[in-house]
């Protein structure tokens, strides 16, 4: 996978680049937009498109219970059988595994569990992960790892990382499919020598990226920060930088700060479905009664398709009766916000203000601005 | 209401007609999507724009309880509240409190019932109804009525279309509101003296359109075309002919056969939401699994946007996996069946071939086409 950076802010580790996948230019710092199921919950292809979204994720786990990687091989793959003609970045299956399935059995060979759907008994092993992910024929697979929960003992997160290292290995000799980047996930829960000796085995290996993974499991926020300003600059600078599974828009904001170039996170999607509206000065309720004959747009100003055609009073209607026109335009809104703020990064990074634009973020959520 | 016939089928009843609101220009025959709760469930407005529609139906019984007609008055009305600069069509209110709603008391002076919602107590007038559509702000309103089930006893039936012919002289007199028609509703069950008595009431007491009510309430077949055979004639010719809540695709052909200008129903949508989904030759069902790996759209040669794109292999595993972008996909199509199905019929009867197209219609659905 090309990649290239192509600014460094001066006065931070943030960085502007890109890389090209056999289906789209993808500028990064980015944030992918979950399609856990082979769709963004409640929007089609054309809608993620016009919000400027280039790379979306696939959950391997989900895709390979239901419909089945083989049948969506057959299918053409993932990207033509949803009608998505931008990049896919596939997870291993290793998080859905450890925080969906119920576990039987975790051993050197690979995990054996039962699905979330029908209890029916499955082995996932490294192989099978990169067999699932080249099934799916994603742009971006991802290395088969334990997940480790917080908190966790040193001794269980040394094993557990030096496996998921072993494991590593494994679904490099495995990874055979060309047209497909393979990033290696950095374990070690909080613990930096563990995190540190998993990198430095990982790079020996050799990855097309390398990610960070089990932060936001129940750590505190410090001690996510910890993690993320002591290795996000030690990955490779040559290669994309991936904080997994994470986060707030600040989180996101300290992320590309420490150098990370790509994100991917629930919380826009599923929050707009619960209701949570994303905004510059902070979150916003939108069954709240106060908004029943508020016609303003949920943000002034904003762009998105949702705060062009329509009001607080009516979004907040259709939430209360459980419309379905309801979660796809709040959908429609907190990815708006989401990539939007990628965007604003992006611009900063390139014109060497980045930290003047990181004071403006926060200063207008505290209300100083 | 300017309402205009423009041709005439040579060897049926089919009419091809013309309605101006302040809203827009309708082409009749026409099918107006329902959209209950100030939304065509799913859909965007400018979807439905998008699919051909330029007149959908909202319920008064919903909008009345939720958000409140009133907040909607305030709110600039249902256009601007729902982001629809089409036409809207406000049903009275009666069906929905006689099918949804418990009722307590049917009185002279109107009806007590209690919210399906919650349970709350009100009480609907004629007057009331009238107040409701003046306050959504809808193009059409329709006169409160009592709409009887079936079987009723003849003279329950009597009564009740008495009274509904008193309720319509009510509404006449209590609506002001010179943007907006109001159409009388022709009751009397499946007893045609009582259907005839009450259409020459409507008629003296003079509407902008006439409809007619209760059909398709457990009625036979049969029964409901004897209604519609005799009754859709003899509504003024002058005005627009409507029958309200009806049907299936052949239903709407037998209507417009016999000259009926304007239909509504849930079917397409809400059999949209079951995974059923209409096609040429008949419906389907999308969860069977032959259409697990079918690559081929809902009905090959469709131009909606769920065939131009996706797979009944996606939307099966769409409709599987409970996701709900599998609503809208399936929505749009069965939509546009309908109102593409219109459309064949306002060009048929233009082209003076209505019963060759309607030969072609049933041949196919035969499958001897």
């Amino acid at each position: 996978m090309d990649f290239e950076v192509i600014a460094h802010d001066p006065s931070s580790g943030a960085r502007r680049g890109r890389f090209v996948t056999s289906h789209s230019t993808v500028e990064t710092p980015v944030f992918m937009p979950v399609g856990t199921q082979a769709t963004v919950k409640s929007l089609s292809p054309d809608e993620l498109k016009d919000l400027g979204a280039r790379i979306i994720l696939g959950n391997t786990y989900h895709l390979y219970l239901r419909p089945g990687s083989e049948r969506v091989s057959r299918l053409g793959g993932l990207h033509s059988f949803m009608g998505w003609d931008g990049s896919i970045l596939t997870d291993s299956g290793g998080f859905q595994v450890f925080s969906l399935a119920r576990i039987n059995k975790i051993e050197e060979d690979g995990v054996v569990f039962q699905s979330h759907i029908d209890g029916s008994r499955h082995m996932i092993r490294p192989e099978t992960s990169m067999e699932i992910q080249m099934h799916l024929g994603s742009d971006i697979a991802m290395c088969f790892d334990e997940c480790t929960t917080y908190p966790v003992a040193y001794e269980y997160a040394r094993e557990s990382m030096e496996r998921t290292v072993r494991w590593a290995r494994r679904c490099k000799d495995a990874h055979t499919r060309e047209d497909q980047a393979l990033f290696g996930i950095v374990q070690g829960s909080v613990f930096m020598d563990l995190r540190e000796a998993c990198l430095e085995k990982l790079v020996e290996i050799g990855f097309d990226g390398y990610a960070l993974g089990s932060l936001s499991v129940g750590e505190s926020k410090e001690q996510m920060l910890e993690v993320l300003e002591t290795m996000a600059p030690r990955l490779p600078a040559s290669h994309p930088r991936y904080l997994m599974g994470v986060g707030t828009p600040e989180d996101l904001v300290e992320g590309v700060r420490l150098g990370v170039d790509m994100f991917d996170c629930v919380m826009p999607t599923r929050n707009a479905r619960n209701g949570m509206l994303f905004t510059s000065w902070g979150s916003i309720q939108i069954k709240n009664s106060g908004y029943a004959e508020d016609r303003n747009p949920i943000e002034p100003g904003c762009t998105c398709y949702t705060c062009r055609h329509f009001s607080r009073a009516y979004l907040r209607h259709l939430f209360m009766a459980r419309e379905l026109l309801a979660y796809r335009l709040n959908t429609i809104h907190n990815l708006h916000y989401y990539l939007n703020l990628m965007a604003g990064m992006r611009k900063a990074i390139e014109q060497g203000r980045f930290e003047e634009w990181r004071k403006e973020f926060y200063a207008v959520r505290s209300g100083d601005y």
